[in-house]
């Protein structure tokens, strides 16, 4: 549910006449994202999304985001669009926040994901992973290994408020992940946050991805590693096999993966339990009682990791 | 900020199949609205607002608020036309809430408005009072003077807490109100929210009211008031009679107030800056520390009944 900063119509208006996308018909707050203001906006041309980037977010980030969907949308993935000002700019600025306009993507995100939407995203997350190859721009990963203890420090002493035992058992289990994090695995540009919202459907068939503003240049296997956590869980937090088969087999279809990314998977799997368990848990901490915007459960990723530190053999995900 | 209750595609999906309005194609959360959850939804007929009625609604007013908005339609108000399904109905339920769709409106609500919106206010609320004339049905406003005195009971307690002496100022006004509240006017059906959020515009010209969901049977002239109270104050709340004299002169133009209407004035002003004083100190009250949606702040109306308590002539309102 995000709107933090409003709109006025004549601001909105002004910053338009920089584009080249006919009149201002309406526009509505959209209560998607958690990090930025997003507005539906129709004009006469259309609907497109308005981003307004807050404070989560750092300006000096923005060009790589919006390069990379640029980017990728002319390798044939369809992800929102950068819209060009008649400066041939992509950043703007409105309401003291920098802002951009994208393309609108027809499609829903899907509530209750089946092994068929699991396979699609395994596919679109393999062509992303290839699109990107050949994307110039690079930037480092703030949510990974080395952020975590930082992370950890910010909620330890609070922890245990959230579960008796839960701060030692991450203390513990960021020891683990700094002695066998796996550090030679194939590089490239991940999306890093290819949860169920962010990821749209007409029917059964995919019809886009958004929200790149986690993007980064990382391991691409931690990226399959996020979207087992991301799709292959039931709601009572048990793994579901067939969910994870289907997507490790849909992306290996288009980028088979190494056998030292498969071997890597298990603890690939716990970092990125680890990374939404320890962002979440700083986001419960930090929001008042009673809040009328409940914070993500964190414990649902301690219950994840639970289940990867259980795994035996890579087999136990699915992976044929 | 306005999504309480989510919906899945498959909801939504088997929902719209009891329509004639294409397939769906996205739906999006607006932040909009403060009592209901309302999404955007896309079809391939065009764009429609889907309302899922919460808790604070009750579901017996919905036929009412329904039905209104179509006579006013067909009387040529610009506003959400309630979409028919295929029985012909125009409530039906999703996720365990009552529901309706009705049809998007182009325009902007004005943040910062000027003397020509409210004249185009005071002229779109004349109408529509005309309009409402021959609606057959009844609702009695839940939120007049018969009211304000169990809302008050609610927050005396802590009243002080938000202003030392508001307490025994409200008690001090509700006796004055009773005791002078004029009885005899006018009546008809009236929109009783009608705010800048709820009066959109292309360019200066109006667009469109929404958001019917306090209409009421009660005194128009009550109406006029809200008006004055919502349109006619500047943010530092002192009241801008520039503006009131072009909504009270342009009202008057559709719909002439009458003698006994133009003196009740600062009573009904009184009253109405009342009704938005009390709902919003219960709402305050009731709002948890810290909270992520801050209400909106009380205070406002009481310096606003400040002023209509000191009026000394009608004349100041600018009525000519």
């Amino acid at each position: 549910m995000a709107v933090y900063t409003d709109v006025s119509a004549d601001d909105l208006n002004e910053f338009l006449s920089r584009y080249d996308i006919g009149e201002l018909r309406s526009y509505k707050g959209i209560a998607e994202g958690v990090e930025n203001s997003n507005f539906l906006v129709r004009t006469s041309a259309g609907n497109f999304i308005l981003t307004l980037y807050e404070k989560r977010v750092a300006a000096g980030d923005l060009p790589f985001f919006l390069a990379l969907m640029e980017h990728l949308a002319a390798k044939g993935i369809t992800c929102p669009q950068p819209v060009k000002n008649k400066q041939r700019g992509v950043l703007g600025k409105i309401a003291g926040r920098p802002a951009a306009i994208v393309t609108f993507l027809d499609g829903m995100w899907i509530r209750r994901p089946n092994p068929g939407h699991s396979a699609a995203v395994g596919e679109a997350l393999a062509r992303l992973h290839l699109a990107g190859k050949d994307f110039l721009k690079q930037r480092p990963n703030s949510l990974s290994l080395d952020s975590w203890r930082p992370l950890y420090e910010q909620a330890k002493d609070r922890s245990d408020s959230v579960r008796p035992g839960l701060g030692a058992e991450i203390a513990k289990e960021l020891d683990a992940l700094a002695k066998t994090w796996p550090r030679d695995l194939p590089q490239g540009v991940i999306h890093a946050d290819l949860f169920p919202d962010n990821v749209f459907f007409l029917g059964d068939k995919l019809s886009g991805l958004i929200d790149f503003y986690f993007a980064c240049t990382d391991t691409l296997s931690f990226d399959v590693a996020i979207c087992l956590n991301a799709w292959c869980f039931e709601p009572d937090h048990s793994y579901n096999v067939t969910k994870g088969r289907a997507l490790l087999k849909a992306y290996g279809n288009v980028r088979p993966l190494a056998a030292a990314e498969r071997a890597a998977l298990p603890m690939l799997a716990r970092g990125a339990a680890m990374r939404f368990l320890l962002t979440r848990l700083v986001d419960w901490l930090a929001a008042p009682d009673g809040a009328l915007v409940k914070p993500k459960d964190p414990l649902e990723y301690f219950r994840k990791l639970r289940f990867h530190q259980s795994v035996k053999s890579v087999d136990e995900y699915g992976i044929d």
